[in-house]
């Protein structure tokens, strides 16, 4: 084909005011070129003003606690959504509701973000999140890109191994990472075996109360429970994780945790769970449901897997489910209707800490080991079904086929990636359009910002012949998974409305007060453009005076029915920033601590007199 | 120039292999497009793999608390630095150092960035910023990116009008947004006019130690001063800040502070503030040097400006301050040669509030009203001196020549834009390529995040003969400010070298240690690819046992000196986690209040072992 080239020179070159001939045909080629021929990677990308882009990203925001959001196939971050560490940007964990969600703690790791599911399809209405750190659950709602409810789950030690939903979002599974002694209790680790032990919550929503609830726990053997995915179909009962540590090894897991040469995926039917609950087949520990397995038997079995895996994916089919070895070179494809007539055949070939193991054989579908490819980690699927793993060690995306195992491409990432996610990737029908590799390691791929570099996100083009990879993205620690939805899944509100309800609240100037009782004063208050009223009728409507040590409570409602106008609220030197949004009403309460004179103002730009809207809070101090 | 169209178009249908054509042909025709044409503005913003952006944006991250890092042209998120706020992704605010640098502050309100200078230039050597939430200023290291120092600036209340250094770093002055009584005791606003004062601190930096100093305050009138910039070559020993409320209101400023026709520009030469400093013209407040001007005159003056100005902007040839008045439609041009002159004739027109007031007509050199331009905010400048200027409220930029008063060009942006940046805008010699328009409102611009939207950042290409918005990038909340500087000026260092004089730095096994004194533990411990080890005799070299109620404090160096292997440390369930990059020795500090048994882990992915690199923090009851 490159024979074209010269020929198209000789055209070109017969023309005298090539400049000007350039100007213009090179307009007419790209128009041409945009609707006949392949865009280049930049016109790819770019998502020209007045367009938007056409997925979302929610990526877990690791150790940060937060997560980012992104638009795809732009890449750029348009969010930080606070989950579980506080966020002055938004007054996430200075405002009552927030700062009670949040309780004992100040941040949060947040590893696996998942979509609530309908018929097995993200349906955009809510995003849970795990926090490795302090062993929590949390649900955001997609109408408000806010965070609704945090529960702390009892028992257990680092949730990472989740959250993923089953098909209608009945349950949100989260194993654990970390055993610990029942109840967290002290207990030497010479007694790991006997005392120690991994948890699985089953966890449930409710959608109206906007609550996640504990249904109930799984006591399971003291090892590492790494990933887990939700059946899908014909497996849609079922529930998959990876295990590592099964030798129970207590210290240097580097080593002592890869000496055995087979882990095992954990493989358990949550109806069959849900009915010994039922049923009364648990113990009571710290309040909640407990099934000890190996008191009540049925609904658990383990797979032998190759050392160590870490992803766990089930196929969008549901007749799969795929696991991947960070220090085996082979993906393994298991047959779900192989285990299920092996566990109707009592196919068993013993038991582990009292759980019934299946044959490998019996439930082997095939080994996929696409030649030099290193350190397969996590599984996503387009919309032919086709898979794309994860290549930690030889940097790189896999595509292959689970029902032939024949490797079909390859694209180097750069570098080191750890998950990868599709378009729509975890549901019963992805896109197939794009794949993100979560990259963990960006060195020399962006302007450099010191020792502590960016993570990479690389946005991969399936939509030709071969993946190419197409934008690089650098993004805040850390994320570890992410999901992508189809941008028109998620409505959302612009604007809260008026709930005449809330006591608190305040839609009139002449209705705001200051509210004084013995030491508490409470404020009911309105920011508007561009200024404060705590008391319309008070010489000073926008200062507040109070005595020091007073319990001083602001209610404060944002009556700007206005699409955009945020209005913030911080008293300097008091340590406090809360945000109003449009129709929102937020409170927070604190101890009028530091006697003296301490302006308020709006912290969030709001209008050209923004610089205006302030006023005072003085404290007289203690006679 | 049409005319070629039809012509070309016809040219090409003579072939039959069209698609074959187009495809070779578009590839010859863009490489000669990219050489002798303009780009696409997908082209423009685009920066492939391998590639690097050209210019560093440090963005102000507002009520965030943290600085944003953009590349440029890609206007890709490389970064969050956090300064004033907590952030558990680096571990800021949780390790001894940064606890101790945040003080009694959890967040703060990052307004403007500022490079330091050297000869009028960005040397990349440090960054300045100010937070008008807690009053305090702070000083980033960019061979590192992270904060060295903070301090808390005393008498003062909410240094908005800040940070400007002078063309050698000298100075940063700190000027107040909100006027407090002196010492911020409790006085009552209806003695605002005699007890409240503006206070204006010029702050020093000791490169060697990375120590910001206050070398001397202002007690100014009880006046918002709002913005301010250093003067350059001819008007280097000199600073500009704006006023508002020069009205005294001390209620509802959105009205009352806008009274007056007219308030002030600050003018002052801070040679000789430093020379009565010396001469012992000040007194001692809260333990800083406070001039206060009414008793020892001279140094500082007032210029007279249209109604409420916000931005003042000095030219890159340091002749002339251009301020920007909010609610005037016209930006006005002052000459300091003019001011000069009017000082050395004491041409006054009188005093206010003890300072000398200069005639509008003697320093006014032009007033500059573009039509239908409304809301002028701030002015930047190209390398041909011409200025641009936002306009808040007809959302645009506005180009004109500061020498003629001439509009050159306008450019609308979405929308409300605040301050805007250009290339270098802020030193004697700008860049001239690209500026940036920080705008408020971002509605409709990006996929809805909810209610609270994200603000946006437009770069505009000045190569043309028109300005062009060539890219949309969202942006957290809430850049106030941003300076760009040439990447190549920024030298970081990839790890941090060993410091064999720091005892707390452990750098091989057999030296790694718990000692116990009492009820205190000091861990002298190693943080390597994959594991930790606290003790490298012991039975368990990862696991730390303590009793309930200890002091624990834990020294963790990070002996990985390979660039990008950043570890992190975080206790489950104990709220913590803190950041060791290469090379790096952190150290946190707590007490073990709760027993039991808490994994310990790396939270920053290291390696293919990452997740085994685990330990046990064991906490035994009291008895």
């Amino acid at each position: 084909m490159k024979k074209w080239i010269p020929a198209a020179s000789g055209l070109l070159a017969g023309f005298t005011a090539a400049t000007l001939f350039f100007g213009d045909f090179s307009q007419s080629v790209k128009t041409e070129r945009q609707s006949a021929h392949a865009k280049t990677n930049a016109e790819k990308v770019y998502v020209p003003f007045g367009e938007k882009d056409e997925y979302y990203l929610f990526a877990s925001g690791g150790h940060s606690g937060q997560m980012f959001i992104y638009g795809v196939p732009s890449m750029r971050h348009i969010r930080t959504v606070p989950v579980f560490s506080q966020d002055s940007a938004t007054g996430y964990g200075w405002d009552d509701h927030s700062k009670k969600m949040l309780g004992d703690y100040t941040w949060g790791d947040l590893h696996h973000p998942a979509f609530s599911e309908t018929n097995g399809d993200y349906d955009g209405k809510y995003m849970f999140a795990t926090d490795v750190g302090n062993s929590r659950a949390a649900v955001m709602n997609l109408e408000t890109f806010t965070v609704r409810d945090i529960i702390n789950v009892p028992n257990t030690s680092g949730p990472h191994c989740a959250a993923f939903v089953t098909e209608n979002t009945e349950y949100m599974f989260l194993p654990t990472r970390f055993a610990v002694p029942i109840g967290s209790e002290y207990a030497e680790l010479d007694d790991y075996s006997e005392k120690y032990r991994g948890v699985m919550s089953a966890v449930t929503f409710d959608e109206k109360k906007e609550k996640l609830n504990i249904s109930y726990q799984v006591a399971l053997p003291p090892w590492s429970f790494d990933l887990s995915d939700a059946g899908k179909k014909i497996s849609k009962d079922w529930a998959v994780m990876t295990t590592y540590n099964t030798e129970e090894a207590t210290t240097n897991l580097e080593i002592n945790a890869s000496q055995a040469d087979r882990d095992y995926i954990v493989l358990f039917n949550w109806r069959e769970l849900e009915k010994m609950v039922k049923e009364g087949k648990y113990d009571t520990v710290t309040g909640q449901k407990m099934i000890f397995p190996e008191k009540h038997k049925g609904g658990i079995y383990l797979v032998p897997v190759a050392k160590s895996p870490h992803g766990v994916d089930v196929t969008p089919d549901g007749k799969y489910f795929i696991a991947s070895g960070k220090l085996a070179p082979a993906m393994t494809v298991f047959s779900f209707e192989k285990a299920f007539k092996a566990i109707e055949n009592k196919d068993f070939k013993g038991e582990r800490n009292g759980l019934p193991v299946l044959n490998y054989d019996s439930v082997m579908e095939r080994e996929v080991n696409p030649e030099n490819a290193l350190g397969p980690l996590h599984t996503q699927f387009d919309d032919k079904g086709m898979a794309y793993t994860t290549m930690f060690i030889s940097s790189e995306i896999v595509k292959w086929d689970p029902n032939t195992g024949e490797t079909l491409d390859r694209v180097p990432v750069q570098y080191s990636p750890g998950h990868s996610v599709a378009a729509e990737g975890d549901t019963v029908a992805p896109d197939g359009k794009y794949i993100i590799a979560l990259n963990k390691i960006a060195k020399d791929s962006y302007l450099s910002v010191g020792p502590s570099h960016p993570e990479s996100m690389q946005l991969i083009d399936l939509s030709g012949k071969k993946m190419e990879v197409i934008q690089s993205a650098p993004v805040n620690p850390e994320p570890h998974y992410a999901q992508m939805i189809k941008a028109d899944k998620i409505k959302t509100i612009s604007v809260y409305p008026k709930d005449e309800k809330n006591k608190d609240a305040v839609y009139k100037q002449e209705d705001t007060k200051i509210v004084r009782k013995g030491n508490e004063v409470h404020v009911y208050g309105i920011a508007m453009r561009s200024k404060f009223i705590f008391d319309a009728k008070a010489k000073r409507p926008d200062q507040i005076e109070v005595s020091e040590g007073d319990k001083v409570v602001i209610h404060l409602t944002n009556i700007d029915f206005d699409q955009d106008i945020t209005h913030g609220f911080a008293i300097n030197s008091y340590d406090m920033n809360i945000e109003v949004q449009p129709g929102q009403t937020s409170t927070i309460s604190f101890t009028a601590d530091k006697a003296g004179t301490f302006p308020l103002y709006c912290t969030n730009f709001c209008s050209a007199l923004h610089q205006e809207m302030t006023g005072y809070f003085l404290v007289k101090p203690k006679q």
